[in-house]
């Protein structure tokens, strides 16, 4: 669980802990993460298969199947599965203004340049499964690409929750995957037997999701190296309960995540 | 210098050689990168004068004066420095059709979503000095950055000749450094007392500097981790004087590019 500490601005000690993050990466986990990784890339299936069971305590098959989704997703309260309805609807709309259009340009007589867009073949969209329920990544990721016209879009999750598969659903996810961690980043970068290649993996993760995305990242795309989720507000007023909502909506990432709140509002630090 | 072939469609072991490329990096390779690239980050200007001076030749300061590089570019012919300024004014113009524009979306009654597009701060402009001058790679680096609004745009050249030394004062370059290599790509992801380090780096290299960027990338934004450039062209008919330039356009990049042409006319291979 965070803890939610009030620190005076007095409290050097104090805040620079708050404040100092390691710089780098963890040797011994980069070795552990490149492990995986190899191991995966050469032998496929069941390398994939034995750390699903491992770490993400698989049990039966490693994709799963339209029914069981459709079948697991009406476990989902009714509530639930209307707003990741409602904020499926507004996420598509604001993908749809983001799409890049291309164009063409007269550079000289006779010589055109023509910019065109195409949409990658396939992603995959990494959606964790710590400790909540993430039905708003899938969403976030899956959703910009099915705008953009990505044919083939491949989500993981290693626990998919009825939200989670809810928002696949919704999201028009073509294939789903039990399987989370850096095996998974490894799948979706080099293929597997069961696992498409995808051209590029998007979403965030712990640090070995994260320490493997880096590692693949020469062969196969990724959005972006992601460290812990930080925030910072700045406020001397506004509603306490928005600024709460903002502040544990990046908490709730990670157990490393830091959420600030910078006030020279007693009442409202309170 | 590059070989030019003949190979018939039926010669599939002169085409396998000529298709086939390595997987994954040369580990020999990326454990010196990786070593020159932590010593340029720990000990700063020290270990990337020490690089310079070995690798690049490097013989007074590593920063060029702008009174330098003004001298500098007078000695380029006056063809070349009107072709760089006529190059120069064509680049700008794509690139000013390719900025991005942003916009608000009204998700719902009250909400609005709006998009605002900032140009980075700074970047770092990487030009090979290799075996060809390519003002040409400073061009289509630090105009882009230009027109988008970049304030600092710091480029590097173990070797500048006066074509790239006039590019660079065409393309309003604010930054010059005569430094290559992994070195130089440290030097700007981290920062020295002499280099500033920048939000991200772009430009094409040889393979320290493809290797270097792939292992900075978690701490430096890049464009991407190119390998040695590839062209293929498919053709039947054609100028084989247009079609011969495209080639070697990509061939001229490095003694492992790839340009091939696929064609049923003997006369065109010829």
């Amino acid at each position: 669980m965070n803890v939610v500490r009030l620190i005076s601005s007095t409290d050097t000690r104090a805040l620079n802990r708050l404040l100092t993050r390691d710089e780098g990466m963890d040797p011994t986990l980069e070795r552990r993460v490149a492990a995986i990784v190899a191991d995966v890339r050469r032998s496929g299936d069941r390398a994939l298969v034995a750390y699903a069971r491992k770490f993400d305590k698989l049990e039966g098959a490693i994709e799963i199947a339209r029914e069981d989704i459709e079948a697991g997703a009406r476990l989902a309260p009714v509530a639930v599965r209307r707003a990741i309805r409602v904020a499926a609807r507004n996420i598509a709309r604001v993908a749809k203004a983001q799409v890049p259009r291309g164009g063409r340009v007269v550079v000289a007589t006779g010589v055109t340049v023509e910019q065109r867009v195409q949409a990658l073949a396939s992603v995959g969209c990494y959606v964790p499964g710590g400790r909540y329920p993430l039905p708003s990544s899938l969403l976030m990721t899956a959703i910009p690409a099915r705008v953009a016209g990505v044919a083939e879009i491949v989500a993981c999750c290693p626990r998919p929750e009825p939200a989670v598969l809810a928002a696949a659903l919704e999201a028009g996810v073509t294939r789903l995957f039990r399987m989370g961690g850096a095996h998974a980043i490894a799948a979706l970068a080099y293929g597997t037997a069961s696992v498409p290649r995808v051209d590029k993996i998007v979403g965030p993760g712990n640090a070995y999701v994260a320490t493997a995305k880096a590692l693949v990242a020469r062969d196969c795309a990724i959005d972006f190296y992601a460290g812990p989720s930080e925030i910072v507000i700045v406020s001397t007023q506004g509603d306490p309960d928005w600024i709460a909502a903002d502040l544990l909506a990046q908490a709730e990432h990670d157990i490393d995540a830091r959420a600030i709140l910078l006030t020279s509002s007693k009442r409202l630090a309170t």
